[in-house]
């Protein structure tokens, strides 16, 4: 379908080398810091290098492809226990070295690309050695090593019998700090939370001092400080462990999907839902080209799919929407939303497509990345990005982004889909993530992107959309800021930011613009 | 049952006296600030004054009785528009003029007393004016002026359909803004959310520019400054309008009251439901004293009380705990949610009391405070204070604050009772509302209070519990705030408060130690 339509450009696959990447030279690592670290926990190896150089947003994989990483960490520290976190900040302050917090490296926003600011060197700081774990069974709660991955922090849940339920398509490689620190959100955040609603407290080490927020259910004691730590994106501080929410493993799972008549249908069906409780443990509607795209992928070929098509043609659901949605709790609960739910998406309008439309779903939750590299590897062009706003600015945020980005594609001389669905949907509204899948354009595509790119954020801001609704500001994101939280709101940030980082070595060049 | 106990120590009633009220002198409001003001809203009268002397603490309300108003504003200024506010923010700031913003009057914690700092004059800045109402209806949402007291905002609403659900005990005084500026509370948080939950953005006019933020369900774009400026506490600036979230009005609602066995046993049933997420609406359990202090209340005399008693007595339930639940919603929600609460009651050993006893805590659910006026005059100490924790510390946090109490009223030769409930649940944890109610000791309730209150705030911190879970920290928390939130953490508030309030006029003394 993509070689069709002129996506595809490439006949062989060029995967990335690591023997062709180009190394900038690295600079030493100064004694002081050494010693703060301790020898054994500094490494300066290429491919040490190489894997702390970015993130994973199109430029960053892109980059890793031509073999050019211009902004490689000079080393990788990773600290044997929180202990000697502050040590090595006061070292790094005291040296000039800028400091990278790095957990998964999955930010797609350049939240971890070592850059220098005005410092001499700059060092990549994971957290890989911080995975404590300690399970409070009566409060349902548990603390969380900052360098816990998802897969790791469940699998320790759950031989507990807990799970935290949180699972971004970053789940496989995103830790628990990168979470915290950017404000994360599953595909299961309707029925779990959003990882900051996770949060009971944090800690935050700064070059200046600990911020550590006191673990209970809530306080009204004055601002809330777990919330300027928590999507902190690395600038004050690094956060070495979160205590976090933990729920009882669910006992019963059901996906399913449907197609509604439209994109809009599905959107009224999820607000309905949302505005009377009743949302389930997952749901998202795909607008007509991502559901074309997700069928064309799933469908099987020949007969079957023949029939499949037939079936949505009588119902008068060709050119729909894709629903999915997803129950886990008891039996019991899942058999009551499943019914609550099931009965609202048939009074919107909506066709049963049964379980295995929904477990194929579920299957592949966690496939988008990696399918992501292999089309890029073709030539291919692929990226996301998000936003929220409330339901009666919905429609118009929808429209606005969508046509700035097939403007920006066509302005481009790029061929290419844009399709978006709604996911994270709240009483008040939603959020709207879109994926632009594209050929790379006569210019290509590291040189095109960042003209598309700027045209969704400038829509996104003029609708009244938020810029992230769970990827963050990173580095792609800062230059929009003022847009959204004012110059009143950077000061504040900046003025926090003096205080918790005086010499500006905390993740120079993030969030702050 | 007071008088047998020897707490009601007056035999006639002594009520404050306008007559008697002695007021400092007031020193003059600078032209400048009478000018961005304007005059006609600038008001120096002795009513005015003393209406916005102080709060609603029991020192507050002795020295009304004494007549001794040590701390009433020079002037109370009411602007007409929120667009005056900057211009008397900036005047203030440069004429040495300290402000304190001013809602309902009703804080516990000393949050709008008007000190002066090392400012020349200070002046009561009181919302009253800016009563906005715009509804959002399909997203569910509201723009809220901070003057608009609990019943006003509520009658706006309710006329158009919907209710925020924000009943604190403060209800019938409290305004919009004093709910954001403490984090507040209502009886129905359990269904409703606490009002920070409901606030989906905010503005805040400081001294020194705007902070506004995007009205979105969500957003990932760094820290939550809606959460520095929700909370605030007029430390940083002033709250003109609040946007919040809404739902439609209840067209059902089912109150009723159980006898559980004991507190912790009803803790338990409460922990169930919570961890379970099948709280109602409402849900509180009193201690044993709370629970014949409301059964005294509230049980009629005679026969009838006899055979209630004799009907406790038989379940063994004599001396047990009084809870109450709510159920608000449409018919089948309260139904769903009533069978559901009830099971697990029952299961927890509760006897069903019936609906006329729950709809006594409804009614006289905003009593408290009139009731405790009718005391004070008599000459009853009555004053209360409110903690949380995680349910592993609940217990132990309960035992420890109950102790210290008792133990601080017998060291100052005071004749009381101590009693406590459990409200505002979560999965995690509960909030624990102590009330004293106790004769005034040999010295006098006002040379006594200030000795029993350090106790309660210790036990509470050592405890692990939080200084306040909806009375904020005003003046009376501020000496234990580093206790809570740490050295870094209040150097993260006052860098904030010296970028927002050079100057240092906005509500002196407040918050920050």
């Amino acid at each position: 379908m993509l070689a069709e339509r002129g996506i595809v450009t490439l006949e062989g696959a060029r995967a990335p080398q690591m023997d062709a990447v180009r190394l900038p030279k690295a600079r030493e690592v100064p004694e002081k810091v050494l010693q703060a670290a301790g020898r054994e926990n500094v490494y300066t190896g290429d491919e040490d290098r190489v894997r702390h150089a970015n993130g994973q947003n199109y430029l960053d994989l892109m980059a890793l492809r031509a073999g050019e990483l211009d902004h490689a960490p000079d080393a990788v520290i990773v600290p044997e226990a929180s202990g000697q976190i502050a040590g090595i900040l006061e070292a790094c302050s005291a040296s000039g070295v800028a400091v990278v917090p790095f957990g998964g490296g999955s930010s797609v926003v350049g939240g971890v690309t070592p850059l220098r600011g005005e410092h001499e060197s700059v060092i990549s700081l994971d957290m890989a050695s911080l995975r404590e774990i300690k399970v409070d069974e009566k409060s349902l709660t548990a603390k969380l090593g900052a360098g816990l991955r998802g897969p790791e922090a469940e699998t320790l849940l759950g031989e507990r019998g807990f799970t935290l339920g949180h699972f971004p398509q970053s789940f496989e490689y995103a830790t628990i700090g990168g979470f915290a620190a950017t404000r994360s959100a599953g595909q299961s955040s309707s029925g779990y939370g959003r990882f900051d609603s996770l949060v009971s407290s944090i800690r935050l080490v700064t070059p200046q001092g600990e911020l550590s927020t006191l673990e209970t259910p809530h306080t009204s004691i004055g601002p809330a400080l777990r919330e300027v730590a928590v999507g902190s994106e690395g600038i004050f501080g690094v956060i070495p462990d979160v205590d976090v929410r933990i729920r009882p493993l669910p006992s019963a799972r059901r996906y399913e999907a449907w197609i509604v008549e439209s994109f809009e249908a599905g959107n009224e069906i999820v607000r309905r839902l949302a505005q009377s409780d009743r949302l389930p443990t997952i749901i998202r509607v795909s607008d007509a080209p991502e559901t074309e795209v997700n069928l064309t992928m799933s469908l099987p070929s020949g007969a079957a799919g023949k029939i499949f098509k037939r079936y949505l043609k009588l119902r008068s659901r060709e050119g729909g929407s894709l629903l999915i949605t997803g129950y886990e709790g008891n039996s019991s609960e899942v058999h009551r939303s499943r019914s609550d739910v099931a009965r609202e998406i048939r009074r919107g309008g909506g066709v049963y497509l049964g379980q295995a439309a929904g477990r194929g779903w579920e299957k592949g939750r966690f496939h988008g990345p990696y399918l992501r590299e292999a089309l890029l590897d073709r030539g291919v062009l692929v990226e996301t990005l998000e936003t929220a706003q409330q339901w009666s600015k919905h429609e118009s945020l929808y429209e606005s982004v969508r046509a700035a980005l097939e403007g920006a594609l066509a302005e481009n001389g790029m061929d290419g889909i844009v399709m978006c669905h709604l996911s994270h949907a709240y009483r008040d509204g939603a959020s709207l993530y879109f994926t632009v899948i594209s050929s790379q354009g006569p210019d290509g595509g590291v040189a095109n992107w960042p003209k598309v790119k700027p045209a969704a954020c400038e829509a996104i801001q003029s609708a009244g959309g938020t810029l992230s609704h769970h990827h963050a500001t990173g580095r792609d994101h800062a230059p929009w800021l003022g847009g959204e939280i004012g110059s009143t709101g950077i000061e504040a940030l900046r003025t926090l930011k003096e205080r918790f980082d005086p010499a500006g070595i905390m993740n120079p060049g993030k969030l702050i613009p």
